[in-house]
């Protein structure tokens, strides 16, 4: 199944070192050289430091905590990848940070992801690999193929490990709903939702109601992504108020700050559970997040790629299925 | 405000000409001359029938019950008015019918909405209008101006007339629930939201849950479109077994078919209020189905984006108030 | 010759799939696996079932009697080709129907047939093979390769089965005379032209005058298409008129409506020969019509194409002579 | 009706100096200032020589008897412009040399018009002018909007200045028979056809058949353009054995070489009347060639472009008549 | 001749802002409303907050000290601009921080300056201002006008204040010796080089060698930028030592760090004249720093565009005198 | 190292026959059957005389001494290939004839160099190769991989063979002396510099000065090319003038004009070493003319293509060292 392997050529960003390493240990080769430079002016310099002419090359890089930084650098890797002739580049961003601009919500704004992605397609990206974008549409925002991954049989194998009963998944507002329905798929779970609203009409006041009942259970509170962590515990507060029992959290995307971190430290949440998808120390500080690995995932979809084979197969079961003949990680 | 108006040149694509000529009545505009012939193998022919060179054209056409036709019409006249040396032409599509192919859901289809809004821009559109798309996202598949409608405000003007106290919004699914929100907003209620799940996970049956209370309330389901009735009429039954009292829906667009039509007469629901944004002559044989037009809100759009004003402006009130100096029509 | 064959990745789209499968038996590989469905709004909605992951594809569907949904059909097959990441897809458009709009021959209309091709090149196809255009110009309204066959070789190696002597090729009128020519080069007789002019010109009544000798002479009418017979009757007419014997009809693309059959039933014509290239059910209707397959010519260019052998020999043999080491079918 | 013209701003080519002029002097505007220099390693340099921002500029510039250069020449000067900020630029190419090149007729050869085309809209033509293209779909290779002028009207009106009766219009060949039938329509007259045939399979010898009466009568033969002026000349010779008397040529565009003016002097052919839509300085030898020009008809099309009117209505009347306030030039 | 300035709207991106406000000033509009937030995550996200429907947008942002954010706040605005439907928006970057990677002169690395600009074209700009190009060729790595301006002008202006005799211009390199002449000739005087050699070919030790004689002289060292300043205080150890008697140092744009100015300050280089092109706060801790401003200069061109008049004139004469009927500014 | 080689197919353009044969017979391939035929009145056509479906192409022509020929012969032949099915069609282009239009140093000229890279990418090239471009920035110009060669190591190697000590490089210009500088590092010499100026600022009379010393040197003047020689002759006057012994000149590209060779052997220079990177038939003329072949570097460069190897190595050693295996050419 892994037979013309030795051809994969997989490269780093700057930040996506780290990740990038576990991904080539799984697969079992080693990590492209080369190199970025930060001038003391501020440019970013990236240079490849072996011939990929004719190589299928994929670039890993999330457009994460810098991400401008993350996302200039994919251009430039990707100009420099294909006038080094590759054959093909993939752009593996496992957070695609501006998905969260994918519609004009407001008048005389911009749709940053649509921008972003004609910038990756104009500077050379022949496919893109990506993870739990903040909406599916953003697929179509490229006319190359997107494979799109999802975090969700990772994390939901991690829940399960934890046994606990009487769940419900809650999300914390309207608009997760429907993703908040495949958790609770996933797990054979009820729904609840966060709605908040202004009592009346002329009020500051918001007021955070909960859609169905948590009485009693013990809360998944899912969400793609978190910064302050504010939303987080303060829905935490509410389904304790509510008669909520144990309260975990689900994250995609951890791109949790260091007051986020301590503002969790301190709430009603037992533990937040997130990917490795983005470079964040901040997670390290504290004993309630546990990270769990999706370089196994991303590397399958590689290998998938790399063989010709269906990616699609990795949606419907999880990489602790897929991986079984490999040493697990995460 | 309207001086300039004289240089406004409204064309109707073949099933786009009453509502047309609606838009035109309010606008105090002629109709554009033009003609759509369907040859006897089916072939489509457009023929502009007067001047149009450096004009600003505006062709309205939704992409409806015939949506091949129909987008394919669209396709041809943007070339023809381009070709024909149009100054712009802002392509009016009120209903795109092929948005809920925004996502690749499944592996290996097609992101439909995307490959129609590269042929539109491919053809020729300078600019598009269009209203409630399926997801907002799909604004970000063109990169021409997209002028996104919502057709809200219409539609609780109308439901404000029939003073309904005690009222929840219901969202049919999760997937609808941020949309709900918004109404319910407006409007100054709280929100119920149908959740359709299996019991167990081997099991096939579906079962339909509410989350959030319905019980002695009045109820309006809200949803962009429903084509069978399917949804809305299991949704209503449900709704009454746990307690609800009048059952009202609202759409965005009318696609109901005759059988849809039939389904909701015999029904729990009381009435169906839906816009003209697509040419469906079944609504009209049931008492039960009121249509609004939003032909007033298409032309203050078509009038503001001729004299060069915010659009935008159209998003946060009604067209009643837009247009308290016109004749209403409704 | 054929080694490598078993890659031959070969699709129909929903009215092209009788004639697919002529040519996957013919090549020696099972169609591929695809669903097209139409919802009950109008919505086409394509899902390729196997993986074609980096595969050659083949998709054959012509733009024939449902040219806009069959046109559509296509723009959608491509895009769930491309982002199923096939290799490269080939669009097979035996009749590729909007090739009849192919210049601006009065103020503002379309050029079709550009628009056509900017679409499908848009939506992602390689490459296109089709039969007989209109004008042999619509080729350089693609930038990517276009394989032009010819229906001439398979209709004449017809013709010359049928023992005619004292023939002579007619031109319906002046726009076919070149292509007229060729039929007489082939089969090693002169031309007639029948020329449409008004006698004087205040006068309404068309007469129809035939240049060229067909007194005693078979007459071989031969055009692209016909769709209501009404010009192939006229001119027979005419031509037992000036003393013309036997007359036979040539057309690449059946059109024929159910109308135009019965007419041709009426008429002095004998027979009318054409091919496959449009799926036409009238056509099985009426005695005189033969239908000549040319599947065989299409997968001779889909196995030489994937061969990468020279696809325009096929130009200048027969495909009776290219396949001789297979079974005959036509 | 020529009000705003003071902003026309036409510049020519360095072969279209001549017939720029005359538009200019029709239309009542000086020639802008520009310099082409072609250094002495074959080098061509462009360079305008007053300011063109957002002025809506129009150049004149044939691709004619020097086509690489002059087709190079454009290019530049479309960059010159863009870059130069002009509004808009239009490319008046009264002769499209390359047109002839709109279909690939043998395997490996290119599509030259096509080529010309992408390169004339890349370099940022707005819009193209031309006349009497070798084939109408010629159109459909730009995106951009193409005025295509007919030479018919301005030829026959010198034509009926001859008044000769008992005419009839010969097409060389079988490709030109359908212009033939336009100029027979427009004169009142029938057609015949030249038809190059061979005798039989086996046999190198060409024959040339007439279609068609012309015994006894005057013959009007009709073509886009000649070179050699050998098929011309062998005509005549033909039409002469089978009784015509006298024998007048129509060409749109002038490209006879030196030996084709001899050719003509020494032949049956009694006068060539044809249009300075190339620089042509062989033509001035001969006294059977009459050139007329179509500088009136170009200068007509500039001023309705300008003034935002229709370019079609002078597809329908002779220049004669358009330009009847104005003292005639030809 | 300011006319309709009414209508130049010219906003500010995050660090052009104060620039901006003096370019306006210049000018005599207010700069306009506008907003950038910068996450906590790091994203940008820009905001305009006056309607910009069909006006002609100015947008003033340098790639200077933070190149990355600066250059993706570029796009967002671009986009923002666009889709509010500006008419058309310039974006004016005084100082274009990617030029430098203008070529590929070790294999494998990016071409950055062309990355940058397909994106700025992608994202919409429609013109392009900057200064001082690294190279004048990345004028071509853009299809839109780009107005090149030159700081030398006004530097030489400031120069010319010192009134230094005497005087010889260096260029720290052979790289920047065609620029050095140009000063040179503005200032009439003569030219010497800087030139780094290694003495031998396998020795490490690099050597400053001076081409052409500053015994004597008073030298202005010219260079386009200096970030360490490191270059500039060895070529002043240098001259100094081969008896050269004042240095003053002139570079167009201010890119030093804070070791940079520390360094000049205890060099032999008395006076660094430079330009405000880059938001740079080091550069007022030293008193040997001056900065010109070339907001005028910028204003200039952006009056000269509007009212559609010659930017070039710029290029031929100071700013002081173009500004002579306005209070200086600098 | 060269296995497989049988796939290489190269092709030559109509100036580029010669030159492509010694790098076919260096590869060791023979030359693909083509042909060009320049009509009478002077189109170029161009036809692929062997299929080439699915071939990796390279087309050999230099934009040289006829270059809008030999760049419009270029874009007919990528046409051809690419609608003839190439797999890859690489265009060598080892003297690019446009690329002194790098830049707009007037106002209202065109980039000519851009112009032409955009043509040469939109026909279908999907890699250059070229040699000495003006300025290394044009590789910019181009989005697809262009690989830049240089002539300097080959130059050098002939140089070296002379056996000249006490050299300095000198650069005719400030323009040329990066370049200089790179000969002078290979070389192990200094450098001097040519400057013209102009004495006062209203004289008329130019000087020529030299930067750097001379006296008693050999000198060796490197350029990229000379058309008249005039620079060259009146630059080694000067250098004599100033004690200079021997004049060696280094020019990439030979453009020499019947004068300029008569004006070089009535020259203070002794020898001038060029390339055959273009075909002209006039340096045959002198003895003093000595032309070093590039084929051998263009075909390892062809030959790394082709194998999948780095190009880049090409840049370090000189074509003597890469081919050591091979009979030697020059």
């Amino acid at each position: 199944m892994l037979q013309p392997q030795s051809e994969i050529k997989v490269f780093a960003g700057s930040s996506g070192r780290e990740f990038a390493r576990k991904v080539c240990e799984y697969i079992g080769v080693s990590l492209g050289k080369s190199e970025v430079i930060t001038f003391s002016e501020g440019n970013t310099f990236v240079r490849v430091k072996e011939t990929v002419r004719d190589k299928d090359v994929y670039l890993v890089q999330s457009i994460g905590l810098r991400p401008n930084d993350e996302f200039v650098e994919i251009l430039f890797w990707l100009d420099a990848f294909k006038r080094a002739s590759a054959n093909s580049v993939t752009a593996i961003i496992p957070y695609f940070g501006y998905a969260k601009g994918d519609k004009k919500d407001e008048p005389r704004v911009s749709i940053r992801a649509r921008v972003c992605a004609d910038a990756i397609e104009m500077a050379g990206a022949d496919r893109v690999v990506t993870m739990d974008l903040h909406s599916p549409q953003i697929q179509g925002f490229f006319k190359r193929p997107v494979d799109h991954l999802f975090a969700l049989p990772v994390l939901c194998d991690y829940v399960k490990t934890l046994n606990i009963d009487n769940l419900v998944v809650v999300s914390p507002d309207t608009g997760f709903a429907k993703q908040a329905r495949k958790y609770a798929s996933h797990l054979g779970t009820s729904v609840a939702i966060g709605d908040k609203t202004r009592r009346a009409h002329d009020e500051r006041a918001e007021v955070l109601e909960i859609i169905g009942d948590v009485e009693g259970k013990n809360c998944l509170v899912v969400d793609d992504f978190s910064i302050s962590g504010g939303t987080l515990v303060d829905l935490a507060r509410e389904l304790k108020k509510r008669g909520a029992q144990r309260i975990i959290a689900c994250l995609s995307h951890l791109l949790l700050n260091k007051e986020a971190v301590k503002r969790i430290d301190d709430s009603d949440i037992e533990r937040v559970i997130g990917t490795d998808s983005v470079e964040n120390h901040w997670v390290e500080m504290s004993d309630k997040i546990r990270v769990v690995s999706v370089a196994p995932l991303i590397a399958e979809a590689i290998i998938r790629i790399h063989n010709r084979e269906s990616v699609s197969v990795l949606f419907d079961r999880t990489p602790g299925e897929v991986s079984k003949h490999r040493p697990k990680r995460c």
